[in-house]
């Protein structure tokens, strides 16, 4: 067998394992070194090939891909700085628990350390930021090698799925030629696998019995207990945790990722204000709970965290199936690492009904009260943030995907928006809450999710400007709700507001951009809306349309803090009335 | 003292020794964590701030300003992904020995890995490849830990500046409140100086009197000697190594970023052609060498490479004061780590002039009959890329900088731009060849050279969009020369061409877009180029304007391959004819 040959069976042998395992998706950015996988990969029926050029736009649409389709998907890019401009997207699959394989090309070992073009050190690349990095050897076409490059395979997909899931890298040197021998008629053919390829089968982190039944006990004599629910992905966990709920009469505080807040589910125990109403000292003494139970990623509400934190005296549960150490506040008491559902379903067995309502009905009071008063904002005539977020459940269609910016848009739909019965999916980039990569990680999402939504700011949609071609090069589509405030908004709710030298410089940043240019460049359709009425049906008049929609709405920064802090006095006032000589 | 008098004292004192070992340069990417460093820098008057809010073409724009201005600038931003956006920047800074001090803020250690938001591991994060990595102490004001904020600062400054230069990396952990205390008068206030902050004097690598006389003395032997010059920063080079040829009477093959190829100088020993003749057996065998001295970093030449390795059986010294190992053809016999300036004036003494000029002779009647027929490339009347940059010598003023993109357009220059008397700087970003960044590079350039012309292709503008942005925030001048062929051109030219299915897929890939509207958005000035007359009038009447001006150029990447081959072919039969019997 030739160099070519070699190469090519050791490749077709990685691509169709990977087939085998169940990756569907490929992103591949395109370059020199990577081109015998590249062309490979184009050869495999079964596998989509999606082309990105920008290689940081590129990781986030396949972290999009990955999330929505909860597979790995792959992504693949040539050696070097291509390399290097993946890692905001595999920071982020690392901490958002997204399953990546990330195949970087690279020089062979003689090439490295000595000034050959676009060679960079790869091993490690990533620090410890994924899973799991393999130096592949160079290709081989043994049978020891053939099953060994079929097993990093099957392990790189295992170990990105298995809980907690995550990105992993492969790197592969490849010498020259690079061009593959494909007219080889059974490139991916796979009678090997009758001699005996391993396949993988990873179980959950569950307790025994003995365990779940100690646990469930002791939660009987709580009578002020609460559920926290962030993001999470546990199949079939939303009705196991509200039938927990109902059994414990505990609230559920509903972060917006934890997808209780829209649903055919009743919402009785879904609280969806507590990042209003938790600003509250009156509220919060009220409230005071004796046991709390967490479930996913750490909430976005800051009032919950300090209402978490001041609590810290009472026993607090974190259970993680991805055995992770979710407690910034140094609040938890008991770990329990077992997978959510599990749990969930397991524990409730060893709960008795209780039918004393007195303290879940205090949340829901003060819930309603806050829900009410945060309507008000839909009086605002003006284009403003809070409204628009408010308005969202009844805007958008049923069972649409929306995806949020990360700074003041999680923050806004957070605050405004509350529980509906329309299955709306919310996504973001919560691992590491970058403002980068937004746009592309929904386009990603929006290659198996639809309708699909998506409300940034504009610097976040500065950001990922690049992302954008996904929509035209794939005919992705994507309606964008882009909030121009013209800066970055949330620091004006920041103590730097305070200090207003210097602060439109280092924080407001005002970019002065007319987006439309960049809209129209991608083939997109863009609207300036002037009026709710506008808003109403431009996204109407959207839904008919296919591709990439951007309707921009400005507002403004000072406008803005000013609009929240008046509501959320507002309620605060409100409450504080209810609540006197109460606690 | 209180928190913020405490944090303050201890930014201040870093931020005053930055500027003190002559920093400055900051470019800031607006966060919240990094709130005091960023208030504290905006305070000191003797330090520029530059507010860049994508990570990834901010540390572009710090790299292009430390290139240019051979100091090192710093650069700022937040914990969590933005940090991981400046990795590719800093990969081309540690390979390109460029001097960056690049400074993250973090969560302080008991937000670490808890999952508090834009939470990252950033200790090591880049890996080894940075020179320098030092996680802070938290910041503390007794007076050792005054100085020791001091003395990090100078050490990161010196490492990142000492041969070979290179990116440097601080991690600051910052706790809340992250509001600094900025009404002190005396915020910057050196007289600890007084009490003895260290200063840091590095010197270069330099061999002994008696071996450079050994190496110079050992190099009278060798008739047919050739001297190799790559892109190298080392001060008052160029005239010392031709010095150095006039002595040896050696040819020098000057790489464009070797700065040799455009200057006051003769020009009598610059071989500028090599990149073509050197594709020819018959100029290969004439022009033997029996010694090759090389400086600076690899050339961009592929036909010289191979040159180099199929002589490698001859003594090949590789002078590096970087002490690095450039050597991808694994052809040096010598590696030589002494500084370059200081090497070529050490050993002409030890030389005598030798009048045998007949191997030189030979060199010089290639190039000329190569430059002869490269000229031809004049007569295309449509737009070509070849033609394009045979003519920048003649169309860019006097002393201007020329930054070009990696793929083609250094190749082309390699190819087409020949010697002239006008002092073009050459800049590109040679450490890894990356397409990402150039143009927030060329952009930073610009801060400190001017006239700026960059000339790139469609996929290079395409990855680098939003470092645009920094024409417009800054108003600084830059001519674009766009050169547009929709897609790769450079697979073209590789084997993958030969297999045409897929090949527009996955290596063409054309992205179809108007850059026109981006151009706008930015403010700039757009042209579409139809012809040569328009490129000439286009770049005259640009000279007057500000800001940001774009010529596009549009070329078909077929017909582009194909003028390419035949001039090639032309130039290699001239020079067969010329040779046959003669070698």
């Amino acid at each position: 067998m030739n160099h070519q040959e070699i190469l090519t069976s050791y490749i077709a042998a990685f691509v169709s394992e990977l087939v085998n395992i169940g990756v569907e998706d490929v992103v591949v950015s395109p370059g020199s070194r990577s081109t015998p996988m590249a062309m490979v990969m184009a050869e495999h029926p079964e596998l989509r090939v999606h082309i990105h050029v920008d290689e940081r736009s590129a990781a986030f649409f396949a972290l999009g891909m990955a999330k929505a389709s909860k597979r790995p998907v792959a992504i693949l890019c040539t050696s070097g700085t291509a390399a290097a401009n993946y890692f905001p997207a595999i920071v982020e699959a690392n901490i958002a628990r997204v399953p990546l394989i990330v195949l970087t090309a690279d020089r062979p070992h003689e090439l490295r350390d000595v000034g050959a073009p676009q060679a960079i050190d790869q091993v490690h690349l990533y620090g410890n930021h994924v899973k799991w990095f393999v130096e592949m050897a160079p290709p081989e076409n043994s049978k020891d090698m053939i099953r060994y490059v079929r097993t990093i395979c099957a392990r790189a997909a295992s170990t990105a799925k298995r809980s907690p899931a995550g990105p992993v890298h492969l790197n592969f040197p490849f010498r020259e030629p690079l061009i593959p021998q494909l007219d080889t008629a059974d490139l991916f053919e796979l009678t090997e696998r009758s001699a005996g390829y391993v396949s993988i089968q990873a179980g959950e982190y569950k307790l025994t019995n003995e365990e779940y039944r100690e646990i469930g006990e002791s939660l009987r004599s709580y009578k002020r207990g609460i559920i926290v629910c962030g993001s999470i992905e546990a199949e079939g966990f939303n009705d196991a945790v509200i039938a927990l709920a109902e059994r414990l009469q505990f609230p559920i505080l509903s972060d917006p990722l934890s997808q209780l807040r829209s649903g055919s589910h009743s919402g009785t125990y879904i609280i969806d204000t507590y990042d209003t109403f938790l600003k509250n000292e009156k509220a919060k003494q009220f409230l005071k709970p004796d046991v709390v139970i967490r479930f996913g990623a750490v909430p976005v509400s800051k009032p919950l965290t300090i209402f978490l934190k001041e609590n810290s005296d009472v026993r607090q549960f974190v259970i993680d199936g991805g055995a992770g150490w979710r407690d910034p506040g140094m609040v938890s008491s008991e770990m329990v690492y077992c997978h959510e559902t599990d749990f969930c379903r397991s524990i409730i067995s060893y709960i008795n009904k209780d039918n004393s309502l007195s303290y879940f009905e205090k949340w829901e009071k003060i819930n309603q009260l806050t829900r009410k008063n945060l309507a008000k904002v839909n009086e605002i005539d003006v284009l403003s943030e809070g409204k628009l977020f408010y308005q969202l459940t009844e805007r958008l269609p049923e069972g649409a995907t929306l995806f949020v910016g990360n700074s003041m848009p999680i923050r806004d739909l957070d605050t405004f928006f509350h529980f509906n019965h329309k299955s709306i999916r919310i996504m973001a980039n919560r691992g590491a809450n970058g403002i980068d990569g937004v746009i592309s990680t929904a386009l990603g999402a929006g290659t198996f999710l639809q309708p699909l939504y998506l409300v940034l700011g504009d610097l976040t949609f500065f950001h990922d400007q690049n992302g954008l071609i996904a929509a035209k090069q794939f005919g992705i589509d994507i309606n964008i709700l882009l909030i121009n405030n013209n800066g970055g908004g949330i620091f004006s709710f920041l103590p730097q507001a305070s200090h207003p030298k210097n602060f439109e410089q280092l924080f407001g940043t005002p970019l002065d951009l007319k987006f439309q240019s960049v809209v129209e460049m991608y083939g997109g359709h863009y609207e300036l809306i002037t009026s709710w009425e506008h808003l109403s049906s431009s996204i109407n008049a959207n839904k008919e349309k296919p591709g990439l929609k951007v309707m921009e709405i400005t507002t403004n920064r000072d406008n803005n803090i000013q609009e929240h802090r008046e509501l959320w006095d507002a309620v605060s006032r409100e409450i504080s009335q209810l609540l006197d000589g109460k606690c």
